[in-house]
């Protein structure tokens, strides 16, 4: 794999980009915080409780609050529900953002146990929650399943799946890191989906392309206590407001355009549809991202990721994961503004340059 | 007291302020933060690196990681230091931040047990420390002891403190949220302090005046350890880099300060010595900042503050606290920029004024 250095350089050297919104930059962001911004005290006021209103009225929810990350929203929502019910395991897919990307954290800071429910390349159903026995103290569902390509349980599953929990005494939380895709892949407005949920956790950095931050929204109570594990968790900075401003302006900016990004992502994934050693998971797409299988070897793979940087200045993408198939590579793609400003065509002739040569 | 509303109200339309470098605005915030500022990925390279290496060699430690709080900092620190022996006890002042202002965080989350030695209105001894039995994981010192009006040991005492935690396998940690306050303190270089612990905590956001967050310097080993744990605690935010350029900025601008600001309180406290229901503490002041006991009534002080403001545009203070003498309140006054714009006999009069009418 190109090192982050060399694939800085290239990247630095383009001028379009596959995925997402193109590369951070730090005046860009700075320029989305006006200058008059009203700074919270300790996440408390101002410009935080703007978006915490905000985003608990767009995902109808009584209260919401903001945090600096996903990783500690979750984990203090799990706490408080497991506490309030005396129970101490999670059930979750066995891909969740837990299970591979906080290195145990829900175990080793809360105490808590994630069990892996149903098969890490599908997605979790009402059949793979039958086979558990003990009472769980949440059900914690990812909309989308990020690492299976983004892909979203049909709808009467989904509810299947909250009724088997609540039947249960277990709360139902979302992970919905990236909920604004979910809700353009349902064609449900974010509330609907939200209404599901005792507590949903949301993400700004993601699809809505600002700062690092999250809200996780729920009943006042739920969410009070929330803030209270905020704290204890190191997470009610003196000032919270950077963030908060961040997310709100691209929040307002991006969320109306999630149903184009998805439209472009489909579109994407019909013209990929005959490059040959190409695959696009899931097809077609649910949300504004997909996952492709890539049939050519790394050091191939890069050699052509550098070529089309330096001579179309156009920047594909760093890091394809190995997959059980070792002729294949797995990459995740985004779909965002730098996206948009690639026709599909365009898209398609890049992978086929990558993979074919 | 004051609401905050009214409090916010009346300050924004001073011009000339008592505490610290003044109210925080989000333009001045965001104008320290250079536009060409090369961003981290999930706490990784660009400023934050260079903070961090900046830090480390300040301290004369090893290495050092930024997190976005102290409370995070200061367990993950902690946490490892424990782990490492098999130990749960840490060992500190009965004011100190874990125990009066952490909502128990060490016990909930951690499951470290807080053990407060020594009396809550004086300085910790080796006397103190020698009245404990049982091993403890750390001996964490606050360096200056904030809530006794920013009291620093005699530098005999510290070196003793901390070979009596060292002679019984503990680790020696230092809470320097006022570090670089303390350093000027001692008329000692920062890393003369630092040289005495296995960990040090300081923070950018108090005396220098940055956004939020703050640095862990350590050796490389230990250091590595709280970078896991800032990951499990939801402390590797997608971009650290406004906080982390702002403290660069802020540390570079402010830190040849202190010696200044220290000046400037002992002139202030020498000016108060005459003024009437006035206590200072400690006097002389022993870093940039010091308590006052005002000998006059809530209401009565609060009126007169208001008073303050509205005519000459001077915003003193909001939120003094009871004391064990109910005649008696107490407020903390850190010494900043805004202060220096205050000659001491300013000061002085301002405060003959709040508390004689």
């Amino acid at each position: 794999m190109l090192t982050e250095t060399e694939a800085d350089a290239l990247r630095d050297r383009c001028d379009r980009f596959l995925a997402g919104h193109g590369p951070v930059r730090a005046a860009e962001v700075l320029a989305d915080i006006p200058p008059d911004t009203v700074v919270d005290r300790y996440g408390s006021g101002g410009v935080v409780a703007e978006l915490e209103a905000e985003v608990a009225a767009l995902l109808g929810k009584p209260a919401a609050v903001f945090l600096p990350s996903g990783i500690m929203a979750q984990q203090a929502a799990l706490r408080v529900h497991a506490d309030r019910r005396g129970r101490s395991t999670v059930l979750y897919h066995p891909t969740c953002h837990l299970a591979v990307h906080e290195d145990g954290a829900l175990e080793r800071v809360q105490r808590l146990l994630g069990r892996a429910v149903g098969d890490a390349d599908r997605l979790l159903t009402v059949d793979d929650l039958e086979a558990v026995a003990e009472p769980p103290a949440a059900l914690l569902l990812e909309l989308p399943q990020r690492e299976i390509g983004g892909q979203l349980p049909a709808w009467d599953d989904l509810v299947a799946q909250v009724a088997w929990a609540r039947a249960r005494g277990a709360a139902v939380h979302c992970d919905g890191a990236r909920l604004w895709e979910a809700s353009a892949g349902y064609d449900r407005p974010p509330a609907e989906l939200a209404a599901l949920f005792d507590t949903v956790y949301v993400s700004f950095y993601k699809g809505i392309g600002a700062l690092a931050g999250c809200c996780l929204a729920g009943d006042e109570q739920t969410v009070a206590e929330v803030r209270e594990w905020r704290r204890r968790l190191g997470g009610t900075l003196y000032g919270l407001w950077p963030a908060a401003a961040s997310a709100l302006t691209n929040l307002r900016k991006r969320l109306p355009l999630m149903p184009r990004y998805l439209e472009h992502t489909r579109a994407i994934a019909a013209a990929l549809a005959d490059v040959p050693g190409v695959t696009v998971v899931p097809d077609p797409p649910q949300a504004p991202m997909l996952h492709l299988l890539l049939d050519v070897p790394e050091a191939v793979l890069d050699e052509r990721i550098r070529r089309v940087a330096e001579r179309d200045r156009v920047w594909a993408f760093r890091g394809a994961s190995p997959t059980g198939d070792p002729r294949v590579l797995r990459t995740e793609l985004s779909i965002g503004d730098a996206t948009l400003r690639l026709a599909p065509e365009e898209v398609a002739a890049m992978l086929r340059e990558l993979v074919a040569g």
